[in-house]
């Protein structure tokens, strides 16, 4: 078998064998395939499609193309929960202290933020000495004795999708559904988890723009998730508007330790009531239908904050900062912006905000560039509120005046006020298994 | 302007603007695309196609990517003349001095061979002592003196396609008609010529296979020459059995300066008084259906081998082995091929020899392998003569019996013997201009 020749095949739109897969990224890991040829082989990829059974193969052999996680050695069934990416998405800071407070097993890795999106990891380094990165054994240890864990992925885990996913930023082949699939599949697979349960966003602020595609994305995910032996749910999710009322990761840790304590905004509370059922389901814990009394009970008795402060003196974190979030990172400087007009609110665009905040250091234009926790913006209002002229739209959290300045023009676009009331939209666009 | 949305753009099927062509290959031949990048596009490309008017732009970027070559000092019209390549395609060696001694201007530039296709460049560096890599100052001279000269070409010249044809042989990017006709053209339009012939090959021993896709790139050549202010013919010919009798590099000399002296093959003077022909048209010199007779007389009273000679003199070259072609290069080991079998042969693959040569040490497994000039094969019989078991159907030259030996079985394959005696092939297959 020769790399040119799979790479011809694909270029030509003939279907891949699994074992011409398995091949290629073999090879690629060993790195008997250069870049110039792997780019290629994903431009041709990006164009011919790959059919559902190439999807499976391919992710399979990027998930064992490095160390596979074996997490066969906890009681419970370990659920994981991975989201596509949002402005604002802290779900996950909320929805896995919850779970685990509901007993459900929890080991999980996540990822840094690249963009207008934010990452869990980075989220959980604004807490004050929070490890993220923790051997294999503390791990394990962490996750027997407290059920819960979050920790960042292990470098030893899939290099085949560190390889191409830096290939793919490069060449313009980052936009193709089996390719997207395929990666987060890979990492989740290796990760361990025998229940996987996805949150795929849909919106100006999320990575799929509109609910076709994000079905069509879900879809793939799922099989693949069959294709491997994980049960694996797909729930479509509203991300036109950011999530919550905060962007910015001390930010959005205060307010995710509000709604673990059952103060948190509506949005919010709502899909980590969703997403925390869903994954009690899965772990074989009761139905899903039958979770919302008791979660709400679990929120207001502040058994999901234990579990969150668990884990954080589990991590090294500082935990007086969840007792009381404002001792975590504040900003220096924080400036409001002003509704220019009356009128309601008919439209706050996610991505503009999430643009916005890695302008002020909330996020990462590049891999490797540091963050500002403290940076973010805070919402007034969300979306159908009726606001008045000169009244406060949001705050801008930054270092200075200089860097809050640098992102006002982007918030500004951001807001859409009009005379009519706008339709009021849908947290839950969809479900996939 | 931004490499990636470039990329992106015919990636989705996009045309390209002249501008955003320019800008890539600037960018290129100035190392700012990566080779990854570069190889995403080149497969964009291959898949996409290119429209017209983007090869015109591709082509001249390209072209003028490194210098381009002034022949305007010349008294007359410089006609260009290449060929896709073949095996045994001795052509160049026979048209071009004949069409210098009917008065034709000829400042050429040649490709090394590689694979089954051999080079005219290597051809001519048989003949000991002859030099191909000239300065400018020395090309010009040559040209102004004797109104002939064919060398290497300049490494400061189209540096754009040097870097593009290395990756399309790593990336399964090579087999696409708009990068074909790009490269060749771009080569032909920085040399200078004003006028171009060429000889699009079809057939076994050829890159293309088949007559539709030789008048596809045919026409596609001619519309950059046109695009280009180039006036370019193409001719389209045969190439399933090897031209001539000989294959490999002093044994194709030998060849051409038995032809050049009136006593060559059918096929091969028919071609040359055919190219000729046109090539005197191009020029201005007369109309191409009337030079017939004039060529066969330069043939016959030695006036195109004259031409030949000087021009191995002006280069370094040992005017002896012109004059006497036995003492070329000779192999130490000759061993002869006989018939299997009693019948007509009905073919002689082309590629087949081709391949059995480079075994020999007369052709390139890789860029940079050394050859063995004296290496080769010997036809003593073409397609739809009739043969005797046992009768010398080849000899095979090698450098001893083991390197023979490897060649072989590629040469018994080659020759197909049937009792029907087949149909005649045409030598000049399709004229596009």
């Amino acid at each position: 078998m020769v790399v040119h020749d799979i790479i011809a095949r694909k270029r030509d739109g003939f279907s891949l064998s699994s074992t011409e897969i398995s091949f290629f990224i073999q090879h690629l890991i060993r790195g008997e395939i250069t870049e110039e040829q792997a780019a290629a082989f994903l431009m041709a990829v990006y164009i011919r499609g790959l059919e559902e059974r190439e999807i499976v193969d391919l992710t399979l052999a990027m998930a064992y193309s490095g160390k596979v996680m074996d997490l066969s050695f906890l009681p419970g069934v370990p659920v994981d929960k991975h989201s596509t990416g949002g402005v604002g998405d802290k779900l996950t800071l909320v929805v896995v202290p919850l779970a685990a407070a509901a007993g459900v097993t929890i080991a999980k890795m996540s990822g840094r933020g690249l963009g207008h999106t934010g990452g869990t990891i980075d989220k959980l380094e604004a807490i004050t000495g929070l490890r993220t990165e923790l051997s294999e054994t503390e791990f394990r240890k962490q996750v027997s004795e407290i059920g819960l864990a979050v920790i960042a992925q292990s470098n030893d885990l899939v290099p085949a999708d560190k390889i191409l996913y830096d290939l793919r930023n490069r060449t313009a082949t980052v936009a193709s559904l089996p390719l997207i699939a395929s990666s987060i599949m890979s990492k989740k697979i290796a990760a361990g988890s025998a229940k996987i349960l996805l949150d795929v966003t849909v919106g100006s602020g999320a990575f799929m723009k509109n609910v076709e595609d994000a079905e069509a994305l879900a879809q793939q995910m799922v099989a693949i998730g069959r294709g491997a032996g994980r049960e694996t749910l797909a729930l479509i999710t509203n991300m036109e508007e950011p999530l919550g009322y905060t962007i910015g990761n001390a930010l959005e840790v205060a307010e995710a330790i509000a709604t673990l304590r059952g103060e948190g905004p509506r949005d919010l509370e709502e899909l980590a009531i969703i997403f925390a059922s869903e994954m009690i389901r899965m772990a074989g814990l009761g139905e899903s239908g039958a979770q919302r009394g008791k979660l709400m009970t679990l929120l207001r008795e502040g058994k999901a904050l234990t579990a969150l402060r668990n884990m954080v003196i589990a991590q090294g974190g500082d935990a007086n900062q969840i007792d009381d979030p404002s001792l975590l990172p504040q900003a220096a400087h924080i400036e409001a912006f002003r509704a220019p007009a009356s009128g309601y609110l008919s439209h706050i665009d996610a991505l503009g905000l999430g643009e916005a905040s890695v302008l002020l250091g909330a996020g990462r234009l590049n891999k490797g560039d540091l963050l500002d926790f403290a940076a973010g913006i805070t919402l007034r209002h969300k979306v159908g509120e009726f606001v008045t002229e000169g009244e406060e739209l949001c705050l801008v959290h930054g270092e200075d005046s200089a860097r809050v300045n640098m992102a006002l023009p982007g918030v500004r676009e951001a807001f859409v006020i009009t005379r009519e009331k706008p339709a009021s939209h849908k947290l839950l666009l969809g479900r996939v298994e």
